[in-house]
């Protein structure tokens, strides 16, 4: 089958790699009619990760159900069904806590796993024809039949969840005001679970154009980081103390506000700021243990300097870590049906999976409106 | 009346200073019979804050009710009180949230006041004769009649309260297992409430043998970092993984493990090894936003090196800051009533107020077993 | 000044009464400009409650502070605010923990009060010129000088919180179906508030066709009993298992479905078999322990036949009692000024209070399109 | 192999019965070393339920993994385990929630499954040598090799879990009052875990002395309601507002105080008197929708006279259901292995599994002693 393959930085290529087949009776194979690619796959086509050639990329994967294994329950040929990007076990200790993004069985040594990811276990990406889904019954979540709103229930897999998973870390709740910064597709997708959610003032901070119009149009307040320090921007839209809650959509690639140089710690103290005391602040932004490519030898080992002393002082709470999607894609989904959640507004893109390279390499130089990239394998 | 006041850098004597009147009709004015020592007063008694000479110390009182104001409503003369050392209005945004410790009225331009605290508000403190207590009904805690129980009560001011809190901020429940940083007092009341609470592994850190064995005999296991690494000694004992939470009741103030000099983020980095993925740390122990005295100039701003990459890689939560006392101590209270919490065993000494210098200098050198001190104005 | 009075069964005047004055120190007065007429008023005006002649109406109060006591802090004459229909003095045990509807202090020997109603204490109403406040730096919510969006904030005294209390008992959250029984003023909020919480599904169900109306025009989906069993209509509209959770906004005044008869437990029972197993209820609707006029011996003493044994083998959970409006006041007040809450479509009349005996008539009787009449005593 | 098998009313007889094999990949078959019989055997034993003859009681089963279907990944032959009575799936709805006790996938048309019982899907008992488990993974706690502990670890599969589960409804922390009504065994561990969390007085109410004794021995207060009124009991002894918090660990064959007959609803009635306005029930005692034998034509159909009335008045909480066993078993036994809980004290009797038919004899009668007995297949 055909299939999206690294082939070291700066180049994917699509390739003919074996089909996967089922291994285990709880495995089903999938074929894949969407798959995403995600900011965080550019961090292995960037080169700036340990990822070997000849790892197939894909962690956003949505398709129909192929073939069963003789352990499979609730799943059958022709289920159309749309997977987290955690593989999980859904029985150990984490697991069963809700911790799926942390599961201790499909990644040994490690507390979670993914699909066609670097050291997230041995598990290939769905960037591809067919997917090989473990834990079936537990990993995949069932869709309406036929291919609806297709382009909105692929965003299930890891940005609509990881969005709103910023929420939950946030502990949002209706009426705050809420501080989002970075407009990318995360970070639209956490202002636009904010406003689900009942927030009363959201705010999205970047300074591409194109971002913070799209926040505008969803309800959100866009803050241009360009045209100042966005901390006093907003408390001046927000009032003295600050917004009640912030979420970090940014992570460790963070860009200095003045200079072309990466900051890694300077939205998570810029949040510090712009979060009133006794709030709270969700990073669903990725923070990495080791970055080669790091600006300095601290960052290089994760440890960044932070505003621990304003942090305590204001009492702010904060939750981290990669989204547990299982946690929250069915009810996403759902709202998705009813009509009262529609995300795609994030897609700029649909090809088909052969022009896979072409999309890469664009939506890494950010160039011509490449923001969220919906590959269709069977296209 | 005599109150115990700061003359300069290591020294306070006990001087004659105005008694306080009631000047608000919903203040008290309470007859203090027990005010204690913290070694938070040891940041301002060494000259390591900007307070000025002439301050009367103590936020930790208990005493008497000696006159109402006249809006005053659930206190009479005579009644038996302990006071939060946080001072609070009761009626803003935050103390209404019960964010006591961050109250939005005591302290103008400040979130949190306290009594005899530099930068905490107008508030002279207890360590005195007399205390005039604002907005009385809400900031006095009743107790029953009589003297029984004191040295119990007492704490119910700050450290048997706070060390809850960083209970409540690591989330602990039922079963679990608790690393806490520190065993001073504090972190003694951190790893009796683990205990209270219903913790089944209650590890204590520190190097100071007589905290150890304290820690030991109220059920705790007792890590001695002189030993090795402690993040290691308690991997061992709690599975590989680490424990479910930690608690840091140490602060800035951190000793390096293995040299005499202070490493700031060193009990907050040990956290983030020692507890598992998707574990919590609760954040007790004082982080300051300036400290003049710290080891390097980002540490002098309250910048410090932390581990974000790991902490974000184990989905780690965090919840810091003053505890706010009026959560607590109603229930903290009833059960040292019913005898479940007899926290008095923390107290080392029990002194009339006029050997406070005495008992500051020894209690700052640590020496003579001096850890938690009771003065007794009344004695 | 004038103030409606209740003279006896079916009939108020509007009679000249005492101004109020402040009788303690934390007491304002109020210049009363708005005051609604709720559904609970009825209950004393039909004379199916204890309430005596002579007692001054109103617990949803809106104004400006005329003449503040002494000791209060934080509002001024000029400031325009609306009091929750809770007194409550802010630091009793249930006060501090948020339960500011069983405040312990303001009518002795009962957990809880309330302006203008029977066996809540000793606060008149606010159908009235002037209203005197207690506890004021607790109980006032202060709201953006001038007059804008009066109708609206006027709704924040009771009816838009309680609603929202509803939702908070039931757990509501976001991508759920939610069943609210009842579209008068109470259900209609609760239904909306369900809806800005992020509820995918909301049914409202009811008779009136007006009221079906207004909630299929905010985007509830309109269930009238009369067409047949609503368990069943809503169950096919949402699936069979039935909706995640469910809400009471009728009470024990509840008609039976299919006979001119009341039948108080219906609502609850119907509740049981529409929510879900491990769902939840909120009872934000009123039961009273003692109801005269109840249809039989049993529902006099406010015993009511409840189908305990399907509650349980579903696992359901349930939330009751009145509304701890100061809980949710201040956010649903921003949601307002922000722009995001409208609640004022329920208001059906505004009226000078001189009109308040014929509104009570024409509202007791519903008639003429009269479901939320708010009274303007300086109009 | 030998099994308990259900003849009719008051009787069983251990006879042989096809050993289990494994049916589904992700089966085990477990040889049973330690079953308990359940007071809710007893709703079948005696004839009260709709459980035909033939049927092999036991949901309370631990033992070792003697042979594990080809899709189970966490199980090896010889493992010691203990298995919730609720047989669940793990990726349902429900389970993913945390609600094993609702499982939508093992009982079809029914929310939950359990061994061995009536209703509760086709899942025979574990009072029989071997047993087989499905969904084994997500179903079996692993426990530590050999045998120690076993009739703590026994104990893991319902009542304690259920004990415990009655303080999570009813929300139960640290410091609070908690009355309990019923002394059995799950009553016992009710009370026993409202210590272990901190409860600071627990009230036990029932009239049998062995149960007051044992309550008076871990620490709690014996209420025996032969000699008057519990709610005035526990009121004189917990302040006149009465507990925090209240467990109803008796259901639906309630028995009147004064006289020898079922009042269904009695205990939940008491306790809506003995919990305090703001406070919670847990209801994990077990009421039914159908009851054959109930005293009157309502409570036949589980229909029960509450005092709704009152409950709302006081703004109380409930919750109910069976016990999701998964929530809780893991912590529980890490308590028990770390010495920090040894919930045995309620096992009165450890007999071989040929003395089934005497033993469920005795039990049913309350005789001898008979509180809670353990079976022994292998001995």
């Amino acid at each position: 089958m055909k299939a999206v393959v690294y082939k070291g930085p700066f180049e994917v290529a699509v390739e003919e790699v074996e089909k996967p087949k089922v291994q285990h009776p709880n495995d089903v194979i999938v074929r894949v009619t969407s798959t995403a690619i995600c900011g965080s796959d550019l961090h292995m086509y960037e080169g700036r990760t340990a990822a070997e050639p000849g790892i197939v990329f894909g962690h956003e994967n949505l398709g129909t159900v192929e073939e069963t294994g003789d352990g499979v329950t609730s799943l059958s040929p022709g289920d159309r069904v749309v997977m987290p990007f955690n593989v999980a076990c859904g029985f150990c200790q984490n697991c069963v806590k809700g911790f799926t993004g942390f599961c201790l069985t499909v990644n040994p040594g490690f507390a979670g796993g993914a699909y066609g990811y670097v050291a997230m276990g041995p598990w290939p990406g769905g960037q591809a024809e067919y997917l090989r889904v473990p834990y079936a019954d537990f990993n995949c979540l069932k869709l309406p039949p036929g291919n609806s709103q297709e382009s909105d229930f692929i965003l299930l897999a890891d940005i609509f969840p990881t969005g709103y998973h910023g929420n939950e870390l946030a502990q949002v709740s209706p009426g705050e005001s809420v501080a989002v910064y970075g407009g990318g597709p995360v970070g639209l997708m956490a202002a636009y679970s904010a406003l689900l959610r009942g927030a009363r003032m959201v705010f999205v901070v970047d300074r591409v154009l194109e971002r913070l119009q799209k926040a505008e149009e969803m309800g959100a307040i866009p803050i241009n980081f360009a045209d100042g320090n966005p901390v006093e921007q907003i408390k001046e839209k927000a009032g003295g103390q600050g917004t009640d809650k912030g979420i970090d959509a940014v992570g460790y690639q963070a860009q200095a506000r003045t200079e072309d140089r990466e900051e890694p710690a300077t939205v998570l103290n810029s949040l510090v700021e712009t979060v009133r005391a006794t709030g709270a602040l969700g990073i669903p932004g990725l923070y990495v243990p080791a970055d080669p490519g790091g600006p300095d030898e601290q960052a290089k080992r994760g440890m960044l300097l932070v505003g621990i002393g304003r942090l305590f002082e204001k009492g702010l709470r904060l939750g981290t870590g990669q989204c547990n999607v299982k946690r929250y894609n069915r009810q996403l989904r759902d709202m998705i049906i009813e009509g009262r959640a529609k995300p795609s507004f994030v897609v700029s893109h649909e090809l088909p999976l052969t022009q896979a390279p072409d999309a890469y390499d664009k939506f890494d130089k950010r160039i011509e409106g490449y923001t969220k990239v919906v590959l269709h394998p069977q296209m």
